[in-house]
């Protein structure tokens, strides 16, 4: 059996020193350094880095490569949170057990902390010390990936949609194709910076591009979930929040048993992606498990 | 006698055609797209791509291969106005004549708005076709360039201290520094943009890095005069605004008479800077009195 915790809490502590040497020393005691830092290493689950790291893993690359691409992806993931949770979007009070951004510091700084994270994201893809022509191209199209996967056709349009979705009954369909852009889009980005980075094969290419679909819809599946039976102490935030906002949740429109089920037949199509895999998959195989059963 | 208005006006058509070209047609009725053009089509006096071009100009470059650089500049610039214009920020409903993002809209479109012009202007610089000449490294070297001046440790550094300012007592010392960040910073890098993507020669780089540093702060003492002696109709924004948050200006700490003198020996040390030029740097000769001339 793979030992899932154990490769998740050593990539965390990779990932997280990593995330901090981004930091100049001598700007630490700055606001707005202070902010960016407290929103980024507040103990998030690192998904979509990791999910960078062990796409790359899968496909015979190296970590050191590809970390740069990792630390921006949860940057613009951390950047997404801070303003998802500002007073004029979801208005939350509370993120990974911890007061949100604009309630720990204040909105404007909150906004700023945000702006900046984002755009430390392509400072840090654009810094690569590169070798060739060949290599600064790569690093050319993982930025397009992250910035397209994180803008208007993206990320952002998902929000929106999300937005405009409050309150109204959605279809499964319509449900789906506004999570596809709303955590798809940069779950997908994840998968495909580790494949591209580590020079995957295009069969590779298309079977990670597939598991990313799957685990992207199943990850949301269980968030979902978890706003319905999860446990407020583990996940560091208030449960129940999606249907005093009558938003159109899979547990909503399914029931919780079916929602399962279906989370349960997402992550056997990622696995099937996986198939033509070795054995250097495994962490990817965990983590598509993983992802339907943890508790926060 | 260099007609500036003229090439204002003929660098302005092109910097919007370029603009407009870089959204698609198919997605123009959805409000994230509405919101963005609105604020980036709302006639600004595009001073950053302008400046971009007219450096490339200089050095020998072509407007062409700057182009993607000039517009990334302007939608960063366009993205930090609409979130400093924010309720949270300095409250302004007025912008360019017209509602500013949040009172068209509503302020979590105007925060995603802001967003995606951020994150579209990496996904417009990392779009650029590579080859031949136009090498894949100049491309990362122009978001790495472009990243820093707009993130923490520029024009968001910049932001914090004018907020943090507000009410207090600077010294011309201290005002400086801010500006440098909150403006200059970007102003910088529009000129770096053009003259490095139009292979300047080294002494040229430094020479148009001196320019835009007096060009920079001549352009933030010439706002601080237009606030207090504007025209509101002109400048399709409230005058007086300064005085009345109690904020340091050049006009508040030199007085008037001063201030204008001061623009004037930035102005002549701007154009000093250009004295290894030949004719082709009129544009950028001209556009030094320009900004402290306009009366927008």
């Amino acid at each position: 059996m793979f030992d899932i915790s154990g490769y998740i809490e050593n990539k965390n502590r990779q990932i997280n020193a990593a995330l901090n040497q981004i930091f100049d020393d001598a700007q630490s005691s700055e606001p707005i350094v202070k902010a960016m830092k407290y929103s980024l290493m507040a103990g998030g689950k690192r998904i979509r880095p990791i999910l960078c790291l062990a796409a790359a893993e899968a496909a015979g690359g190296k970590l050191q490569t590809v970390m740069p691409a990792a630390c921006a992806l949860e940057m613009v993931h951390t950047y997404s949170l801070i303003h998802d949770d500002l007073p004029a979007m979801d208005n939350d009070d509370l993120r990974r057990g911890k007061p949100t951004s604009h309630v720990a510091f204040d909105e404007a700084t909150a906004i700023l902390a945000g702006d900046a994270l984002l755009t430390l994201a392509f400072q840090v893809l654009s810094s690569v010390k590169v070798g060739g022509e060949n290599q600064a191209s790569s690093w050319l199209k993982i930025i397009q990936l992250i910035s397209s996967a994180a803008g208007y056709q993206g990320m952002i349009r998902g929000q929106m949609l999300d937005m405009a979705a409050e309150g109204q009954h959605l279809t499964v369909e319509e449900l789906q194709s506004m999570h596809s852009l709303k955590t798809g889009a940069l779950i997908e980005a994840s998968l495909l910076c580790g494949a591209w980075l580590a020079n995957a094969r295009q069969y590779q290419v298309k079977n990670l591009k597939a598991y990313a679909r799957y685990i992207g819809l199943a990850f949301q599946v269980a968030d979902d979930i978890l706003n319905v039976e999860g446990n407020p102490q583990k996940m560091g935030k208030a449960v129940g929040t999606d249907e005093i906002r009558l938003k159109s949740t899979y547990p909503a429109l399914l029931g919780i048993d079916s929602s399962k089920k279906f989370a349960k037949n997402l992550v056997n199509g990622a696995l099937q992606a996986l198939e033509n895999f070795d054995k250097k998959a495994e962490p990817l195989r965990a983590l598509a498990t993983y992802i339907i059963e943890r508790n926060r």
